[in-house]
């Protein structure tokens, strides 16, 4: 009986083989297959010889993705204090490409010389010190009506507080801005449900503008605030004459999200510090990880974003550094900002796709915490609250708390699938668990099922999780240590990226990815076919961070040396397999600037740049003109080429810069 | 009968699967397969949905590496002008570490504040220009007998002319060396049989120490070099008091490779100017694609290190720039360097595993062209030569040429399996070729097979397949265009690595991973068991560049700032999860050099520190020492914090640093 299931099956596989036929590259070399059925045997001795198992095997042909064949999926993964941002396939989990964010990165010529680039990292420097590192985290797909809408991506960079602006047209960063008031943020970037806003929290309170004072004043001067970035989707830029920022008390801000649907409008960020402490083990004080974890609550920021621009815009602000700012007694009065007690400690605030409910995971909890929006706003109606030390009304936890759900050691984040269930990582454990989301009724709220990960696991992330309308089917586990997972590569250890089925009621671990590029934090998953990006640039002569032509474009023809005193202008052309001029002649101590349009219009026909005895990298793609500048203060002889490798003369695409004494 | 054979086939596989039993990790959730058999019905559902070809499962199954099983091979891959070097897994093509060598790197601590890869990064400044990017081309992996040892990895910058030394027990890098008369590098690096020497050859001339010339003096001014840096095992250092150069004509020499066996004590390295082409384009002239590509022949250089050893040796050098130099004339005196000429315009020379032959790949050319190092042995003895413009013997082409074998369009590389094969790169082709090393007989020499790849092929390299003892089983290829291969990513494209199973007479590719964080040259792959990479350094308090204890090592209990007028100097500790002290107190002005100890003795507890408002990003494996420094110029409250998500209480993890007006 079994065996007739066994052999059943089996024939169906071989019937399924025959008719899916060969691929249509013709191979020279034909498998060493039965070549009648073109059965795989030799697949069959590789099962046999590694020492597959059935799980092993689906997960192979699950993720497998032949030559040419494209994923389902772009993931978008922080590279952390790598301070970029990584685009990653599902299910091949492949790495697409590696986005320099807030850290140069030579490959793509960004900010190692080229002008443009340089620029954008020079809009994120603080009080006049170059900063070329950062640490993102939460990147944020640009959403229409709640959902992803493969326009741009936004991250932060918690080191600086910083935000930054990336065009999904050519997959480069266009902006970054610098909040004037804080030096640390974490919960963000979050956008809101039409990208008016991204959302920023504080993490680290510092008296605003990040003046000095004693941590003795932490209550009295330490604040935080939510910053509402505007974002102009025409322009492809964050409006800072638009954007404007929310006082908050110094209980570290974490992670937030933003109201959808049935809470649109709201916002939600949560805290782990409600205890204010201010550290100091040196001192012999309690460490900042004990005294932080003192009290059993700390406070979920609840505040309305749509109230709060109307109160902007109404002029309630006041000007510091430069940002308007409401301030608390405002925010108050208005009935912008609420706190709910939330067990404890917590990492994550999570909204449901319908809008109906916050999921808090409290760290050192084992429970999720689920809040009811319509909960939260009767308790607002009856006044149903106590008021904190700095009189915001604090709402009265059994009232706005829906259900809570154990869950296990370390809840963290959480996250969404199109089938009812949730998912939390759980960082003590190593593992994720499964829980329906359970609507009216606080007793439908209910684990599930728990599958061990490898491990540590901080973030999580599904297909679309956290739109109003997420996709199910893959699950992506971010975990922070891979001990034994990988071939040893030394003291530093990449990370663990797992991908999880979630299909046809699947939960298993079916792909270990190491990222040995960054130490990612959060990633968004978005359907592939919503993002259009470019080929090429639009013409020949194009200006990537203006996204619009340069004025510094070479046609073919138009290449020339031009020199004005002791400044030099060198317009240049490339195209395969030469540089127009290939002799360049300078002076000592001129000061040189140097054009290069890249006339190519095939899609891939990059052309790179390198000028040996000059820190300068570019990469300049089909139509880019891309520009960089030095002073000669060395004679002699220099060689320049092309470093992408784009034709059969390739090596020969160089030529000479004399630098006459 | 062909269903009997069929359905024996599928039985075995059955059988196999139920044989192999279910991983050792339990799964809550079983799958939806046949419970009894444990077959892999939701695999057999994949194929199907997904249109897999048996071809596909096969390469499915062979390049799958389940969680916890690890690589057979690691590659190291060249990251092209990412300044990098990238170690990735085979078969399972995932990227374990992104090392970073000429170019700063963030999440490893490289280059971004960190004082001892700084100092390691100025090593490669050019006339007190400080470099930060490069052009990273050929990984030579240290070797013994021959073969590798898996204990050093060397890489050349072609933009600058430098090589630099990694050390595999802690995966970074260690030394960059820069050329005094050189700016341009290609033919680099390269390693004597028991690594000696790590070879290197220039590729754009310039007169040495790339003093100003005018183009006009080419042949009379311009030179290249090969240098032999000499390399200190015991130091893990090139030794720069021990290395020396040989002068080269201007023919710009490309790609080297040490003899080894047969021909040890020889190397040979060609190039592709032997036209003395000197372009100028903006002037009417031929561009440099065209005139170097002008003549028929180019030249072979073969030269003999062991006796350029004995020459250095004997003192008979000229001191160039700091660096001692055999000029041509000793050269040929000395019976060191010999030309054999070499069709047309070549890109790769390489001798194969027992020693007898060179194979050089005459990129214009449609065949590979094999010299025989008997008969280069041979020709010299019978002085059977004539000279070229600089006096230096130029063999007879026919009385070296041991066979010729016409492969298709585009030769560039070869490599060698250990079934006597050759493959060559085929780069207008897009193809490989496979070929029969034929030995003594020149008929012997054939093409076999060829198979396409996608598209543009530049290297390609084989398990351990440049050494004298070359495994087989994977060929990896590095194609330079990836149009339409992967996910669209705006105009900057990945490059596309395949790898091409060659076991047991195959010949298909099996992989299809694009590389989205560099443009990769050449790679070498190497067997994993040779790597004893260290799990954490051996003791706390290590300098790893010194590969010693560190002076500024401090211990728990140890902290401490110390204050001498406005030096400050800080003394740190970093354990999950505090760092001690919390609070550091500095005065506006002040300069402060900064030393952490991560006091971690377990494997994978990183920790991670960035500062606000400073371009600084540590990353501080089990047992290290880092250290940075700045001027407080702005007074202010700053935080820092661990950016390495090390616990649960990671965010907890920070500190203060007050300046004080």
């Amino acid at each position: 009986m079994k065996k007739t299931i066994v052999l059943t099956l089996l024939l169906a596989l071989a019937l399924t083989l025959v008719a899916c036929g060969r691929r249509s590259t013709p191979t020279p070399t034909p498998p060493p297959a039965d070549a009648d059925s073109g059965l795989p045997a030799n697949a069959l001795a590789v099962a046999q010889e590694r020492g597959l198992t059935p799980d092993d095997i689906y997960a192979a042909m699950k993720t497998y993705t032949p030559s040419g064949m494209m994923d389902e999926y772009y993931i978008f993964a922080s590279g952390g204090h790598s301070g970029n941002l990584i685009v990653i396939g599902i299910p091949s989990m492949r790495i697409l490409k590696n986005i320099a964010v807030f850290t140069p990165e030579a490959w793509q010529g960004y900010g190692v010389g080229e002008l443009g680039t340089e620029a954008v990292l020079d809009e994120g420097n603080v009080d006049g010190v170059d900063i070329r590192s950062g640490d993102t985290h939460h990147p944020a797909l640009s959403e229409t009506n709640g959902d992803y809408d493969g326009q741009f991506v936004f991250i932060n960079d918690k080191a600086n507080a910083r935000v930054a602006v990336l065009d999904l047209r050519d997959f480069e960063t266009k902006q970054i801005v610098k909040d004037p008031n804080i030096i640390s943020n974490h919960g963000s970037t979050f956008v809101t449900p039409n990208t008016e806003y991204v959302i920023q929290g504080t993490q680290y309170a510092t008296p605003l503008g990040w003046e000095y004072a004693p941590i003795s004043d932490y209550q009295e001067k330490y604040r935080g605030v939510i910053t509402l970035w505007a974002f102009d989707r025409e322009k492809g830029r964050i409006d800072m004459d638009k954007s404007f920022s929310i006082e908050v008390p110094p209980y570290w801000q974490d992670l937030c999200d933003s109201g959808k649907l049935a809470s649109d409008g709201w916002a939600f960020c949560n805290s782990f510090n409600a205890e204010m402490a201010t550290g100091g083990i040196e001192e012999g004080n309690p460490p900042f990880e004990a005294g932080v974890s003192q009290g059993d609550m700390d406070y979920l920021h609840i505040f309305n974003w749509k109230k709060a621009a109307e109160v902007y815009a109404a002029g309630k602000t006041e000007e510091i550094n430069g940002m308007p700012v409401i301030r608390i007694p405002t925010a108050v009065e208005e009935g912008i900002l609420y706190l709910a007690p939330e067990p404890k400690s917590p990492h994550g605030a999570d909204v449901t796709p319908d809008g109906k409910y916050v999921v808090v995971s409290g760290k050192l909890d084992p429970h999720i915490t689920v809040y009811a929006i319509d909960k939260i706003e009767k308790a607002i109606a009856d006044q149903n609250w106590e008021l904190d030390p700095f009189g915001i009304p604090v709402l009265n936890f059994d009232a706005v708390k829906h259900a809570q759900v154990e869950l296990g050691l370390g809840p963290l984040h959480s996250i969404f699938d199109n089938q009812g269930f949730g998912y939390t990582s759980l960082f003590l454990d190593s593992a994720v668990a499964k829980w329906t989301v359970g609507g009216d009724d606080p007793a439908a709220w209910q684990l599930v099922d728990k599958i061990p990960v490898q491990y540590n696991i901080g973030h999580l992330t599904a297909a679309e999780g956290d739109t109003v309308s997420p996709d199910g089917k893959y699950l992506l586990v971010l975990n922070k240590w891979s001990v034994d997972r990988f071939l040893p590569v030394g003291p530093l250890l990449p990370q663990n990226l797992q991908l999880v089925d979630i299909s046809n009621g699947n939960f298993k671990v079916i792909y270990d990815m190491p990222m040995g590029i960054g130490e990612p934090h959060n990633a968004q998953i978005i359907k592939a076919d919503k993002i259009n990006a470019w080929t090429a640039y639009p013409e020949v002569g194009w200006d990537p961070i203006a996204q619009a032509p340069s004025p510094y474009a070479t046609q073919l023809g138009e290449e020339r040396i031009e020199r004005n005193g002791n400044e030099v202008e060198i317009f240049m052309t490339s195209i395969r397999s030469h540089l127009n001029p290939e002799h360049v002649e300078v002076k000592k101590g001129d000061h040189v600037t140097w054009h290069i349009t890249n006339v190519e219009t095939a899609h891939d026909a990059t052309h790179g740049f390198q000028l040996g005895g000059q820190s300068i990298s570019l990469s300049i793609e089909p139509g880019e003109t891309a520009s960089f500048e030095f002073t000669a203060e060395n004679d002699g002889t220099y060689a320049f080429y092309c470093t992408e490798f784009c034709s059969a003369l390739h090596l020969e695409m160089m030529g000479y810069m004399f630098v006459e004494p």
